[in-house]
């Protein structure tokens, strides 16, 4: 019997039969993400229903020193699900239940495989909801893992601000809890902070204790267009200023609006524009408009609406949620590859300016949004996986990109994680500070197991 | 000569004489904090004024093999700085500058020796302030240290939600950075999260770049009394569900009020009182107060009184934080000890309940006040350090407090760390978790030289 054969055998032992498999197309789909990275196969899918499964199948994994990839959905953008080093991937899909709402704490319990749309479901009855929204519908479990964010990040915060406990699966089978359900501590070493955004790289999340929100009294959007994406931008940074609580804000320049409109059937203007959320009360949000309206005409506005009804509401935010569906759409046979960059906000005009021009100059398609109020945005390629020039032409495209933030403060990812797409970029990143993350890495996984070569390579 | 004698030599030579000091007031001026722990001397305190000079200090620290204590002002309150195991004291007074205020990136880059006060002092003129106030007038690197927090958390977060980066000089002397300057980032593990809270066992902090605020266009704050702790408390749970945006929020109960007025001239009721504050527009919050005021009126309010005039404001909270000082200036002779337990919201009357039942029970004096939209609160007790019973009741009291807040979900520090005081409590509160805590120190610090032996024992 090889080693992988026994390892089978012995998973099957100690795991319900129909929760292990070997079938291709199941390892097929375990075996890449929504990015443009090249798949690779697991040896075994695993399918476990509890905690106590997980940590077996850790002990078994670590017993036999195979790797182990925990896996969500598989909405990652950075190729952090895919096997490069062979092993067993551990689907959570059927770790799918919300355990306890305690509505007046507003906090939730879940366990990893619970999608944020399912979340937000079951909370609408206490009149509540989860706010990081990064457009996939992605499990908790890997928003957790990749510290995701999205729209509403720039009032509500990032994934790792909402996280008040993980129950955490070690490489060697232990179950650990992270943190607890009081709103702030200053007890011990910060676990929860350093587990989110590992990447599975430092144990399996089993269960998640998230902050939840009330549902807004009032909601207001907006839509706004500009004559270039610097006036966009200096109207945020005007707004910012101005402390107006900006709940959403996303740029969408020209070509994007483009295939918006082409894709979810909508006429808006194919301008530089930006869709705008505020939550609050409705005396307050009037105040705010009237201000608001003052700052945009200063940047050259070229038309602004607001909507409050639900329905106009859900039509601006899905036309903008679609965007890179709208895009695979379009370039039917070609793959994504989005870059993801964070810059302090003042530098952001320039980095989006710069990213326009690199596109140019490469002669490459693409669109740019934003999640400007936090100084982050992505530029969407469709690339032809058969081309090795257009290949090579994004990858440099990116790099440019990449360094243009690296030099100006920012980080080479502001949402998307490292997975293997940004680890060339980790040592001029973090510098020295890289030595210190490969010694937390090794101190608590000394065999490399979990998800193996994702953020470092060791 | 002794290892002492021969470090002073080494480090007289390395650093300019007067800012190296074995002088007898300068070392007992470094061996205690504001709490009631035992004082203890450490052999020598240096005065750095650059990063490389500290870094040069940890380097013969290493090379010695003797324990480095970073020191701001000595606020702490669980004896975080007192040098148990001798060793050098690093003093941060003379790296008190502020080194860059980039006002359109809502971003400060500051010296570690810079105090809260300092820093809003020369924030004001761009219309911006700094959001965390511990009461006492720390340095902002011991307030990283201890993940700080006070009364403006419930709105801006604590110390760890500010800092974007940290220059960290780690026990080997080489330096770091743990972050950078974007908004938020998911580049490697979350060094910044880390070392935020880890009391100066991971690495001294050299210059930190944090979050700032604009200075709120209108500021409402009012004072309520309520009949009972309990009422109060739910008239706090209320407020947040309707989610009025409370800026602030201090319960302070019937014997603390008596102090303020004592301490403070003032007259007002001798009841359970919260002090609230909201921050936003002029329209806004006048359509939250008048909700604000059926909401309290369900929970038996006693009398409501509103400010908006900046000096009535100033009082009000000035008569608040001067409330541990009331206490000191009340008990002469006697020493404070403060519990500090944090819970989920919807536990907080009972513990605050439980918490004055078990003051009567142990015949000890006291007040209570708390952050109470984080469901955090302190018993103020003032002990006389020569009466071994009284000792040993307020030990059983806190004992009893930190017990029932982790039965249920809750933490023994909410905002003043670990330190001495609160170690006994770290095993029942991370259970195996602390472990991960453990490799991780001894991962980045394998000698223990990092204030040894604080929040862990190893």
């Amino acid at each position: 019997m090889t080693t992988t054969e026994e390892l089978l055998t012995t998973l099957k032992r100690i795991l319900p039969q129909d929760q292990v498999s070997v079938n291709q197309t199941i390892l097929e789909q375990h075996s890449r993400d929504e990015s443009y990275h090249t798949p690779s196969l697991p040896d075994i899918v695993v399918f476990p229903k509890t905690t106590e499964e997980v940590s077996k199948i850790m002990k078994l994994a670590s017993q036999f020193k195979v790797p182990v990839i925990p896996f969500g959905r598989g909405t990652s953008l950075e190729g952090h699900v895919i096997p490069y080093n062979k092993g067993i991937t551990i689907d959570f899909s059927l770790m799918n239940k919300v355990l306890e709402i305690r509505e007046h704490d507003f906090l939730v319990r879940v366990q990893p495989g619970v999608t944020r749309t399912q979340l937000n479901k079951e909370l609408k009855r206490y009149g509540l909801f989860f706010s990081v929204d990064p457009g996939a519908d992605a499990t908790l479990g890997g928003m957790a893992a990749t510290n995701a964010s999205g729209t509403t990040s720039v009032k509500y915060g990032v994934m790792r601000d909402q996280v008040r406990d993980l129950e955490v699966v070690l490489a060697d089978g232990t179950v650990i809890h992270t943190g607890n359900m009081a709103a702030k501590s200053s007890s011990g070493l910060h676990l929860n902070g350093l587990f989110v955004g590992s990447e599975g790289t430092l144990g399996c999340f089993t269960e998640l204790t998230l902050r939840v929100y009330g549902i807004p009294e009032y909601i207001l959007a907006a839509r706004a267009s500009f004559p270039t994406v610097h006036d966009a931008v200096s109207a945020v940074v005007g707004i910012l200023s101005a402390g107006i609580p900006i709940a959403r804000v996303e740029l969408v320049d020209e070509s994007s609006m483009k295939q918006v409109n082409l894709f979810s059937d909508t006429d808006y203007q194919e301008k530089p524009t930006l869709f705008l959320e505020f939550h609050g009360n409705e005396a307050g949000l009037k105040q705010d408009v009237e201000f608001m309206k003052e700052i945009v005409a200063d940047c050259q506005c070229e038309g602004i609406v607001f909507e409050t009804d639900q329905a106009a509401l859900n039509r601006l935010w899905e036309a903008r949620h679609n965007l890179a569906y709208a895009y695979i759409h379009g370039y039917p046979g070609k793959k994504m590859m989005i870059t993801d960059v964070c810059l302090p906000i003042s530098e952001l005009a320039g980095a989006i300016e710069h990213a326009r021009k690199e596109l140019n100059k490469h002669g490459l398609t693409g669109g740019i949004v934003g999640h400007v109020g936090d100084g982050n945005f992505h530029t969407i390629l469709m690339i032809d996986m058969n081309n090795l020039e257009e290949i090579s032409k994004a990858d440099e495209f990116n790099e440019s990109i990449v360094l243009y933030a690296l030099e100006r403060g920012g980080t080479c990812t502001g949402e998307h994680g490292v997975g293997v797409g940004k680890q060339k970029y980790q040592e001029k990143e973090h510098g020295k500070a890289l030595q210190v993350m490969e010694k937390i890495k090794l101190a608590l996984d000394p065999e490399n197991l979990l998800n193996p070569n994702k953020i470092m390579k060791l």
